[in-house]
């Protein structure tokens, strides 16, 4: 099977660096394919980056190289990191990116690239992480890229706690439609009401007492919690599980980004009937 | 010769989506190519989806799967279809997307794609139609798909009328460039004069008399019908067949659709010389 | 090995056309291997599609197929063009878009394809290009293609001449983080000091004396040279020598191109210690 390379930067579409990237993998593992997660994100927003590598990477083959770029800190002494798991192996700079993938995980092993002396300054994407994707492509181990690195850097997880009668999060991403996409999930039933899975280790399990009944934003707005947007009438604010496992705020038909003004890091409260 | 499956969504490039559509596709089918057509369909604009797709499908390899998802109503009421003819295969939701490919085609068989449990309530893109998708690619024959479906849902087709002296039509699309493509056509030379050869069938096979000499737009504008854009002076406004075969309005090295506020459903008049 | 073919256009994502072509390739050539360098070149602007595919060239597998499409003359009377070298292959309109790519080299040959009747008046891209891309794709030899075409049309090169105590150049292009790539390079260490690469024909390999101090912009802002974007504090201009080799005027995790006006042309001049 050729190896799969997941890519993910904020180059954009607009400049040939996504397609250089390629071109030099495809010189050095001329099989490889690649599946193109976005180039879109925001100018250097790590945290969004990591995010959305969580949001993919349980649907990838196995084995997947995710090559992530987004490095406002390129030429700077920030590491280059490479780390494999059993699921996947993920190459990129060592600011946080992969901190969704590898939080919690304890069947990590993560290695620093070392910087080579013909590297340009400003483009590792070209001349650092995408030779070490294609070494990997190509078949070499993940100990032929460098020595051992022990603790990656990592963003903080995103807020998700009980408070008071609710469970509190934030949105933590805004998609094309205007889906925000909160920090409250993996929601579950289980035998006594509704179990919170942790998606990341930021809280535990916990037995929640009583079905979602509504979700409150910050400027008070509440918004009732529905199975999926045409639930609602159109061009109403709702609440509900979304694709990925967590509650979404959305606006049937509508941007509920535009509506409520929801940017990532915007508290979201969820209460539950009879609590 | 591996399956080839050309993509039409509305999901955007700054999500993950169309990348994890692409992924749950190479997990079943790990030899499919990729056409992206675009992912720049506005938000739920079921009809432009299908006319774009209508645009392209003449030109895809023989036996493509076309996987086209807008679905406003995902997780609503609407059925999902698969359907298939000698040329192609679709795969998408029941809401009329595929209104242009097959209208006026007698030898479509149409199946209804069962929702299962395990799908999400808001991403039928990677949980019901990729799946299928990946399914028809791997070999897998359309009746095994599910049931049969017998009268798929169809969008309004476009006005195309003999008006007075004229070929009254409609702006069907706008494209990067801001040239307007109409309803008009396709018009091509026959012994008697021009001919209408319907494109889609919403009328009927005509003989015109005369050559196009001029278009009307609804604010009284009237363009020449030229052969391209270059024919027209920098700047002027333009009426030529283009690479559909249909009208568009066009301006030299400039943007119709802003000069002349051209948007879909804006009339537009063709007429010919002598009359 | 499949053929690679390297695609860049005018076309934007939002439409179909870029599918199309692909479509077009792969039905004459099955296996052949597309990376996008971009689609988002500003509608008809040949002088920044030409300098975008000369960033890329270098790092395109050996034999790579380049497909160019910026063509604002589609349907008039300008010729369309392909040319081979030992290292690559081009096919596009003859308006220029090759001027970087082939500007100064000796062993370049170079065709004129023939209109064909049945092409369309405006998407030469998809009759004309992509069928001859797809014939180079299927093995066969670029004399086939048409006959020997005598002197490519090129667009004027960038300005970069030694003006009094400086190196003055232009701005060439604005990537997606604003930084504004100029005509200054390639600057290499040398025995003497400092060696201008003339990276285009434009001026001769020149000895500099010192090292580059600072550069200055049109309004008279003066910018330190540093290796790196994170060598200047958050916010402030920059100069550095880019990925391409080239001066870039940046700002540190900001957009230079918004701070200081910067757009195609603008004069850049590199000022260099103790002359």
């Amino acid at each position: 099977m050729p190896a799969t390379i997941a890519l993910l930067t904020d180059f954009g579409l607009s400049d040939v660096y996504v397609g250089v990237m390629k071109a030099v993998i495809l010189r050095r593992a001329p099989h490889a394919l690649f599946i193109d997660l976005t180039h879109e994100i925001a100018p250097g927003d790590v945290r969004d980056a990591a995010f959305k590598l969580w949001q993919a990477h349980s649907f990838l083959p196995s084995g997947t190289i995710i090559l992530a770029v987004v490095d406002p800190g390129v030429g700077s002494g920030r590491r280059a990191l490479a780390a494999g798991t059993p699921d996947f192996l993920c190459v990129g700079p060592d600011n946080g990116i992969f901190t969704f993938l590898l939080a919690g995980r304890t069947d990590t092993r993560a290695v620093e690239i070392p910087a080579h002396g013909s590297a340009s300054a400003t483009f590792h994407g070209r001349d650092v992480f995408a030779p070490a994707a294609a070494r990997l492509a190509a078949g070499e181990a993940l100990s032929d890229l460098g020595p051992a690195l022990a603790a990656p850097v990592a963003v903080p997880l995103p807020v998700l706690r009980i408070q008071g009668d609710g469970l509190e999060g934030e949105v933590v991403s805004v998609d094309r439609f205007g889906n925000a996409v909160t920090s409250i999930g993996c929601l579950r039933g289980s035998a006594r009401g509704l179990r919170l899975e942790p998606w990341i280790p930021s809280c535990a399990p916990t037995d929640l007492r009583g079905l979602p009944s509504h979700a409150r934003l910050e400027d008070g707005t509440e918004l009732p919690v529905v199975r999926t947007f045409s639930d609602a009438a159109e061009g109403a604010g709702l609440a509900c599980v979304g694709s990925s496992g967590l509650l979404e705020i959305a606006v049937s038909r509508g941007s509920a980004s535009e509506i409520f003004h929801l940017r990532p890091g915007a508290p979201v409260t969820l209460f539950f009937e009879g609590r």
